[in-house]
């Protein structure tokens, strides 16, 4: 991973959007740049020095995490509380120029006003997705750590499978694949992992229940690992221990093809947008157009839901290192639901996935 | 829990605050208000009408939980689009009046930007903590909930003591801990448990490592579980196996002592920094008064950490119904430290524990 590179391209980058600096209030954002993790810090970006601010409680963290980045030297290193913090900032972007850029989908209101005060003779410049059009493609060492997550993720769905023909509740499977991928190395889970069965399924964002998983019920299993930071994001769904009956059995039929179109869609110069549609064209072909009722997919990085959107009129093009999901699904009322989602990595030819679990819906 | 009533009680807090109506976007405080815990949402409340919005997700979960909470005819539902959220909320601000308060320390600078065109005859008026003044004095069925959370973290914590003397890894423990509190009904942990052993135990905010908790080391547990929404938090210090050495032994005193004064002090009329104040004089009278490096609590609630302040300086008045932490401790670098923290309920006398745990060090 090569984060001394990142901060050169960004850059150019605030210029563009109108800014003589950038203040980097967004967590992921200043990670991506310094390879900082900590909770709390503050990352100034003028156009040849670069500042980091953070509390006593990083102190150690901050300064190893800069010298791990090979950041040690060409960023500076202030430790303190709130004002010390403001002070600094306001040294340096006061004598740099007076169009300081801000993170407006992530800088609170309050704050905005409050480094209006701080910045009296700046004019605060509102910014949107400077830093995550450089997120957007992924470099070998992010892609590497995507894919140790989705490997977590496919190790402990291994170890729980088994326990859906044992009518065990969602919460107990859920519980359990929690807790065997911080086992077998996951910081925490990539968000809410969902485990919907029956009925259940036909919710595209269930949260697990007490109902008891049946013989025969649809069960959508949609989860992730991280690592490093870096999230992963799978679902598969599964029918054990009897038949799907005849409907559901067509339904899985006609997501497992939809979403296999879909990934073989994926590749360098095809926008967000078209994978979209081909997903969206085979399950209207197949009769069941409102029943797929979200986005086909997403980013997938440092946060979960990221650039670019794989979604109806998404013009985001794709290039190679773009990391996006493919998760098509239909959902019945009352009946039950099917999705199927791999977390692929776009190539020079085409795209790899990073998710490798069996689709077999009886596994 | 008597959520019909607080809508009623915001009212004149908001036109305190300067506003006609206040656009509550914080989603804590639309649960507070209205019973609804989805994770989008929007609540318009003006002089007389009350509005909230949603995606199509929550749909049948925002109406259900508006019926529960007594709020079915009092409240309009609007389900939609952000487009039709956004028209909704419109309509109703701009016939209402043209002071519309906004929550400056949660909404975006940029969602702020297009709140101020959404609306261009309003005045968008800056707000801070006007629903949080609220929350801050918690009637039965919040301390109720409080304490059940509470209740899960100590007989997690009892069940997992004994993996202690076993040679386990902070890690290790940390998962058996958050695991045991979701079996046993805590929807997820309160917040990122902390398990410190050794010198790791003199870092406040350490996070679990794979070091192998040795016998004779210190152990500190700073973790809680959640309960329909609200959060416990406690801490204790352990040291099992071994003697914990000299130097130790007098940390353990004098933090204990220090937490039994600081609980205690805890009683109606009395200011958040007074609690304070008694910890930290004992600490000092110990010797060890650099060696206590943060704020003695915090409200505990909705949130782990809200209001009350309880540290130097903070003039809130606890009154009966308010939550707070007491948890003074003393961190020794390369040796070792020790923090002892309970949640308690202020009550018309002084105060409550809802957290039971032993503070025995060789529990």
């Amino acid at each position: 991973m090569e984060c001394a590179g990142r901060l050169p391209r960004l850059r150019p980058l605030v210029a563009a959007a109108g800014a003589d600096s950038l203040l980097v209030t967004t967590l992921p954002n200043v990670r991506y740049l310094t390879g900082f993790s900590g909770s709390a810090g503050l990352l100034l970006v003028t156009g040849d020095e670069t500042l980091l601010v953070t509390d006593g409680r990083y102190r150690t963290q901050a300064a190893e995490q800069l010298d791990a980045a090979g950041l040690a030297r060409s960023v500076d290193l202030v430790v303190g509380g709130v004002q010390v913090q403001r002070d600094a900032i306001a040294a340096v972007a006061s004598r740099r120029g007076s169009r300081v850029g801000l993170e407006a989908e992530n800088v609170t209101w309050g704050s905005q006003r409050r480094w209006a005060e701080t910045l009296p003779a700046a004019e605060l410049v509102a910014t949107a997705g400077v830093v995550e059009g450089l997120r957007l493609v992924k470099d070998a060492g992010e892609v590497d750590r995507i894919a140790a997550a989705a490997a977590i993720a496919d190790a402990a769905l291994g170890e729980v499978l088994e326990m859906l023909g044992d009518g065990r509740t969602e919460v107990e499977v859920a519980l359990a694949l929690d807790t065997a991928m911080r086992r077998l190395g996951s910081a925490d889970r990539a968000f809410e992992t969902i485990v919907a069965s029956g009925p259940n399924a036909a919710k595209p964002h269930a949260r697990p229940t007490q109902r008891p998983i049946g013989a025969g019920d649809p069960v959508v299993i949609d989860f992730g690992a991280t690592f490093d930071g870096y999230r992963s994001d799978m679902t598969r769904t599964f029918c054990v221990g009897g038949s799907p009956g005849p409907e559901l059995t067509r339904v899985f039929a006609a997501v497992s093809e939809a979403q296999a179109a879909g990934v073989a869609a994926v590749g360098p110069g095809v926008a967000g947008g078209d994978i979209d549609k081909v997903c969206r064209d085979r399950i209207a072909q197949s009769g069941w157009a409102e029943a797929f009722e979200h986005g086909t997919g997403h980013g997938v990085g440092l946060d979960i839901h990221e650039a670019p959107a794989v979604a109806p009129g998404s013009t985001a093009i794709l290039t190679p290192g773009v990391v996006v999901t493919v998760e098509p699904g239909i959902y019945l009322a009352g009946v039950g639901g099917v999705r199927i989602e791999d977390t692929v990595v776009v190539t020079d030819q085409g795209c790899r996935p990073l998710t490798a679990f069996t689709k077999e819906i009886a596994a």
